[in-house]
């Protein structure tokens, strides 16, 4: 049996549309009153495992799941050892650099040196000053990184940006990209090699879907 | 003025009462359609932050935050350089060593060697089997840790436990307890030295508010 992990989030519901669309139904997860892990799917042919988007690739990696659905953001941030076999096209999103409004800053380089950038992508963010030679703090956050150029502990963020309004809101404004993200799908190697559990047909099935205009 | 940084989540509602016992009222914070990050106690003598647990040593350590109420399992995990000054009382759990009921484990020594420990508490959970001399590999996760076991993916877990419904939901019970934990009042070391914004006075007040036991 397949079995597929699944991130909690915003990818949640496409996820579950997609492998709808090759005939695996979890969209028991979507229920609101859900309070399951793991699920079946209704032909007992496939199971899901309803995880956060950062543990995914952790449960594909062990092989715990053959499949999983994650942002390409976890995959740069936290380099699992999985295969990464498709863009499935949604979920788009960028990380970017941002900034107060009223600040000077307009680019990375315009920060100054030995300042701080708060981020909960700490390699990322990393990665991105060290390429610039700008040596800068990066401070580990888990949450409302906005919070960190408001109360003046940095002077920079490093987060995620999809509309645009939480930066908004928050008077800040985004000065440079780091990268685009969507949603990925990954595979435990071994299994992958192997193609077991009628992995390779699934696999096709999902990349036929996403490659398909009628799907949208 | 004094800023307190307080942690979203189940340490929030005793945390606000405590505060409230002093004079501030940032009870804002406790209204389901909030979305402000920061509030003024309507005085306009204090300031709070509505932040992650884990990111209340962060604005505390960086002095954007004088005071912060954090659990003790967080600063053990984190291990931030911040003044720890007061046992609240409130928030009680411990950081235990869980498996699945039907596993023949009933204590951490009885796990296998280089057998897998899931758990969002990497460092603590570390440090147990280091202190065990038992060599293990933990698996670093976000979140629904009672996954690991479940799954098979890992022997088993080091997590919270308060009441002990989602260890018995799971199958799983709980074999050894690493410590337990309390809410605590956190301080920024240099304005705690120099009691500036009349930090002492709060202090002494919040010290009085958590001995007296009228509060409870």
């Amino acid at each position: 049996m397949i079995t597929v992990a699944l991130p909690k989030g915003s990818l949640l519901r496409d996820s579950i549309e997609l492998l709808k669309s090759i005939g695996f139904d979890f969209s028991a997860f979507l229920d609101s009153s859900n309070r399951q892990l793991q699920i079946l799917d209704p032909t007992g042919t496939a199971k899901a495992l309803l995880v956060r988007a950062q543990d995914v690739p952790v449960y594909v990696q062990y092989g715990q799941a053959q499949l999983g659905i994650v942002g390409y953001d976890v995959l740069r941030e936290k380099q699992p050892q999985v295969s990464h076999l498709l863009d499935l096209g949604f979920g788009g999103c960028r990380l970017s650099v941002a900034v107060k409004a009223s600040s000077p800053y307009r680019r990375s380089l315009d920060l100054p040196a030995h300042g701080r950038v708060a981020s909960k992508f700490v390699h990322c963010a990393r990665d991105h000053f060290r390429q610039l030679d700008l040596p800068v703090e990066i401070v580990p956050l888990y949450g409302s990184v906005e919070l960190g150029p408001i109360t003046g502990m940095s002077e920079a963020i490093v987060d995620l940006v999809s509309t645009g309004r939480t930066l908004k809101e928050n008077g800040l404004i985004e000065i440079e990209i780091l990268f685009e993200s969507t949603a990925r799908l990954i595979a435990h190697p071994l299994s992958y090699r192997l193609a077991s559990d009628g992995l390779d047909r699934a696999i096709a099935q999902i990349r036929e879907a996403v490659l398909t205009p009628a799907r949208s």
